[in-house]
């Protein structure tokens, strides 16, 4: 699943199931998965009343390519396993985002939310910040390739890479801890780009837990 | 799975496999799955220089009949996600656990070892200890149920009940997470009855992740 | 502090303060505490926006003396460090929570509410249940000892100890995870017993982050 | 503390003690802390054995002020809480990593081992590595400050700084998770940048908890 210019969403692998949640939620009274007519309410009250231990038996794992500025705000995600490319063991791909003109139009700093952008820059002045972060971003792989050339250690060489450097990782965790990311990163206040990544991985959640996401999605309203 | 003499061990569900840990680790060099002929070294680099994480890509999710005082320990387990019976919303199972004779003969309080026992009594003695448990243990059951019968809520109910009362949960957790249980739970110093539960949980990671629990074993001696 | 007839909850330790929750909320945008009439806005902004990692920046640790189901319940938050009395190691404390007639009285099996319990037993009936557990408790106790006094190791011996039994422990958390158990513990879903401990931590709580802690107190209204 | 050009690790807070590392270990045979004399035995005991819970009850909290790139290896690990400064939130400082020419020296790619660097190059070479460095990073600044001023929001400025940037964050953990990641970041594989901070980190937990530390530098030989 394509994200932004360079990246994606690639789903791995997932485990457990809307139906498992119920099974291990019916734990507690020794009873099991009775059919969707009776349990849609009993998964609505688990999660309505955060009883959320249920949903930690389902889980998935996905692949994700994003720039470094993205990666930086996901790993924060602490409940979370990754494994990332390394830029110790290997050269970086030359993969960098830029953002399209329409993104750097909406791109002025805002005021009244002073962690955000607004819409506001004519499409010629869009066009010319988009040429300088081409411009900077060009520079400096010519930079690391020369450094990488030399026999400079990657690990050094890597200094003069910018944060809109594609990167490559895998995220494993369980559904309640998924929810929790999507629930902090779908919101307006997230930026934009990661926006674009917890949507795809909501759109993937949604195919694999259908009933639990549709009860996430009633609360974001 | 049976354990002790009421007790089982069930498996529910895995995820991931020997080869998705290889190819999580791959993810810091850009590379994936080659055949185990050369990724046998590597699993045994990741493992003993103590790179976990792509350990955390597989799991397995369990049930577990066994008594609390089992559970207690169990449950100091932090990186697992449990849900368990509640005798607040269930009426207990007439289950307890009863040592066997065996167990009761070799269980004198150890001297040099504070926390543990060791052989020592006669089967005469054995089987009177042992009388002893079962009686006390009926006993408090026919207190749980005469106040259960007169209407007392089952929260309050339930505080007779003796600690080899048998319980019901379901515990998921990653590879890396399930092999530290082990290690800990495995071990000559941790109470015999657990240890009966871990080598179980053991006997089902080694047929779904058989690589990776050689190595586990290798380490063990 | 006292709870129930033998338990408390005592204070050991605390780091950070409210200020200090407010400093590291300024790492973001490279500032520090500024005073209480303008940073409670701050503080009340990253409270109800749910920015819950500067509330990580503190911390508290107690000791309890509670019975064995209630550290059953609170065991399930594995977000705090746990030290406790071990049954192997030491003979159990001759203490057992016994209810008051007046919780007695109050503990008819609710029928609506399918876990708890409600008014409505007599004060004889209530008088004779509480004699039934105090009778039952004290056989366990007779067991217990007499095994001990055999040479039965504790570690077996401690099998007919009912879970009405007091345990102690320690348990260090941070005031996030502080706060989220007593959100759960703290609701009228969760047993009487262990609302008075969650009461009496948030006592202290309110002690030594008294601002925080009285936005949290607001969101439980 | 400073490490590296222009970062620093300030120690904000310490809770607990070696003393308290006893005394919480103490709960499983309830007991106290009875002098470092019999204590000693009892903290190595406890070290060895990997009995690493009483070792939760002591913690610290640091300032840290580190390149971005280390940073990045810095929030792998999971078990610390984290407050860092925003790049969406403030203009970053104009402070970046510039290594020294000894380090340059011995920068080059080992191929022994794939992850580090080794000696051999030139006075000459560094010198020339180190102002290519200095030449990307100061020309990024400048595209960087160029954009801003043209009003573009600091989220989208800030794609085209490199990871040499330094930041600023809080990090608090407790001890045994403290000593876990100097275990790893101490290691000799690991980037000689990140183990300056180790280092440090180091030195200030020897100081708070002085028989603890003594334990682990004795497990590191």
């Amino acid at each position: 699943m394509k994200v932004l210019d360079n990246g994606y969403v690639k789903f791995i692998e997932s485990f457990g199931s809307d139906e498992m949640v119920i099974e291990s939620a019916r734990m507690s009274t020794d009873g099991g998965f009775r059919g969707w007519e009776t349990d849609l309410r009993l998964l609505r009250y688990l999660w309505t009343n955060r009883h959320h231990t249920p949903f930690e038996m389902g889980g998935l794992c996905f692949e994700i390519q994003c720039p470094i500025f993205v990666a930086r705000e996901w790993h924060r995600h602490r409940t979370q396993s990754y494994n990332e490319l390394s830029a110790r063991y290997s050269e970086l791909p030359n993969l960098y985002y830029i953002p399209s003109v329409e993104r750097l139009q909406a791109g002025k700093q805002s005021q009244k939310n002073k962690q955000g952008s607004e819409d506001g820059f004519s499409q010629e002045d869009a066009i010319n910040f988009r040429q300088d972060i081409i411009e900077a971003t060009a520079r400096a792989r010519v930079t690391y390739e020369h450094l990488l050339e030399k026999g400079v250690a990657r690990e050094l060489a890597r200094l003069v890479i910018p944060v809109n450097q594609y990167t490559r990782f895998r995220a494993s965790a369980n559904l309640r801890n998924w929810l929790h990311f999507l629930f902090m990163r779908l919101d307006a206040s997230a930026q934009v780009e990661i926006r674009e990544y917890a949507g795809a991985v909501g759109r993937i959640i949604k195919e694999k837990f259908p009933h639990t996401y549709g009860l996430f999605e009633e609360g974001l309203k």
